[in-house]
């Protein structure tokens, strides 16, 4: 067995040029007029990005295999026959009006630190494997990340290819398309044993281009609570109604929602709550509101404190609702991910060992690595976007920092490889 | 001439039974299954009521008239030829779901004091005159008190009549085929002397019922300005973007309706603003609000009051639109109305020499007072409705509230039409 590279020598074979030639030759599939992507889960155009990868893979003699729902799996053989792989990557689909790195950055980042491997000659002790998920962002199929739920264990095969789109075509006679587009490869099961598993992503958020971070240790994603409030008042007409005499549901929905800010209140700006629907009804300009529905976002990386702030939230609007009524449903809760401490200190340390300022910091979104992070030890590198805007065509980030994330990815795959 | 009966003559004459039975023969034209009554302007409904109260009209000798909107005038002679009428009234139309009490009862109120005049053979010096009002509501022609605006010389009876309704019929039309409902009668100019209009109406608010107060002295007709308010933000992801780096329409808004509420905060309760329109844009649950639009309906009886608070709407919101911005649009302005203070001191004796509970209050509606008040000496009566409710099928006032309006009518207009 060949001795471990020194620290910093893989980082020198990651090329910024040929990630970035990689991203723009990804982003010609489904490229839409304002300079983003189309490329829904399953699609044609999925279709072709699996190909084109599965091409490049080939040709720089990696294996590639799927599995039952499309997740394409790339890997560099490892030393040790006996090791499990250490794993990396993202998904290839986007939103219908998505940009060229939400997703298909991780992937590309992950081949980079292929082909860097392969360039540099270093050899690791486990398999470094890539892999582009099925079916992560859930935008035309739900649920949304199919392919790490289904490999985690998580989701019914069966219930997942019945799922339809909103044409009614079904995952499965998706699936065969899509797969059809790409070579014949070996079908393996779902699951298997891995060593670990890191993911870059860009940030889709502000912070680390507001601090001027290029990297984004990523400790876990955050818990979230979500929640329906219905208050219930009196129309009345509001011309004569006295306010004493009002029951106006708006008026108490404002009382609530200046409560909730309150108590979500955070000097450190790590809690999330956002009222992003808040309908008033009947919505006529010179009626008492009878009616206000809105609802409640709120994320937080602290199991702790989504428990106890979001435990206090049915309290805390009941207590205000008088004169009106109110009710509140718990729509969605998921408790929070931390990832492994093993993980997140090898970003930091391949961060640090490159000189790229970084800072340790939750996601707010969902990713693969939520379903991957009960099987192993499983981190994420984030890198900045402009504007923190994602989920959008004008979606950017610099080829300097898709290259730093590339890098950072390559030095920790090399650490958990090796070890 | 004979001499003044002596005041609470009339009173004694006016009959609950047979007001009470008046407005329930009315209200069975136009009548729906959950008790209240739909009878659009210049509808077949009401047209009949128009027929229903000529008969009535006819057959007690009084003198009938319309005019080229379809007014339809019921005088009792006077023994001065040259004096101008003193005139009451109101509408007999409704809103689409609509109570029994709406408009009818100031009609009817009046007509009840045109049959108690005969009845008890008092001769005043003015003619009294009974006017029912074409189309006070405008909720199937707008204008709203197109008869009322017509007779004040406010509007242009040509754009009156060329207004359609939602299925593109005219007023023209509509007018024509009311009239033929009823027999043929005189067609008079608009306009006209008057020497008083006196208006009983239910309040359509709760004050009157809350304080146990029998009669209710209005004093005018409150002001009001509409705004229509427009916040521009970002939309945003919620679970990753910080508060601090947020432009929340939806926060920028709150802000905003919270200063409105301490501007308008109002320890005796006269001033009325009410956000009765409140949409937030996409109105996606975990998306960051990129657009409010609402409304504010800000009323008051002082002219002053309505300018100064008026005018500091526009330069407060825009103080507190930062990180957003925003647009104020000044959409409805109507001065407030102050009622004579001989019609206002008319209404409060007789109320005190009837003994009946009363107090002094504006009016939170608009009426068609409104547009007589510039043209002659203008009061109006109030009395109570069940719980504030107007503008809906269970619309009520007890036969004993009708009948002390009535009563308090009948002793305002024998004062005004003998002065």
């Amino acid at each position: 067995m060949a001795p471990s590279p020194a620290p910093g020598t893989i980082a020198r074979f990651v090329s910024q040029d040929r990630l970035a030639q990689r991203l723009a030759d990804m982003a010609t599939i489904g490229a839409t007029e304002k300079g983003g992507v189309n490329r829904p889960a399953l699609s044609v155009q999925d279709g072709k990005a699996r190909a084109l990868l599965t091409e490049w893979a080939l040709a720089r003699g990696f294996a590639v295999a799927t599995d039952g729902i499309g997740n394409l799996y790339v890997r560099r053989a490892g030393s040790d026959p006996d090791a499990a792989p250490v794993m990396t990557g993202s998904h290839l689909d986007s939103q219908p009006t998505g940009g060229r790195y939400d997703g298909v950055y991780g992937v590309l980042a992950g081949f980079e630190v292929l082909e860097a491997l392969e360039d540099a000659g270093i050899p690791t002790r486990h398999p470094v494997e890539l892999v582009a998920w099925t079916n992560e962002e859930g935008s035309r199929f739900q649920p949304y990340c199919m392919g790490s739920a289904l490999f985690a264990g998580k989701m019914d095969l069966g219930m997942v290819l019945a799922c339809t789109d909103p044409k009614g075509i079904s995952v499965k006679d998706a699936l065969a398309e899509t797969l059809s587009l790409a070579p014949p490869m070996p079908v393996r099961p779902f699951g298997g044993a891995a060593a670990a598993y890191v993911e870059a992503h860009i940030e889709q958020g502000p912070r680390l281009e507001a601090e001027g971070k290029t990297i984004g240790v990523v400790q876990g994603i955050q818990g979230s609570r979500w929640f329906q409030v219905e208050v219930t008042g009196q129309e009345a007409h509001a011309g004569t109604t006295p306010h004493g005499a009002r029951k106006d549901a708006f008026q108490a929905a404002l009382r609530m929602v200046t409560a909730l800010n309150e108590l979500m209140h955070d000097p450190d700006d790590i809690i999330r709550c956002t009222f992003g629907r808040f309908e008033v009804l009947p919505g006529s300009p010179n009626t008492v509101p009878g009616k206000v529905i809105f609802t409640i976002d709120f994320r937080h990386p602290d199991a702790a404190v989504v428990n106890e702030k979001g435990d206090a939230i049915t309290p805390l609007l009941q207590s205000l609702a008088a004169p009106c009524t109110v009710t509140v449903r718990e729509t969605s809760t998921t408790a929070p991910v931390d990832f492994a401490p093993a993980v997140v200190d090898a970003v930091r340390d391949a961060a640090a060992l490159l000189g790229y300022p970084h800072r340790d910091m939750p996601s707010g979104a969902n990713h693969d690595a939520k379903f991957m992070a009960p099987r192993c030890p499983t981190g994420m590198i984030f890198i900045p976007c402009k504007d923190g805007i994602s989920h959008n065509e004008v979606e950017y980030a610099s080829p300097e920092h898709c290259h730093a994330g590339a890098a950072v990815l390559a030095e920790t795959l090399v650490q958990l490889a090796e070890a």
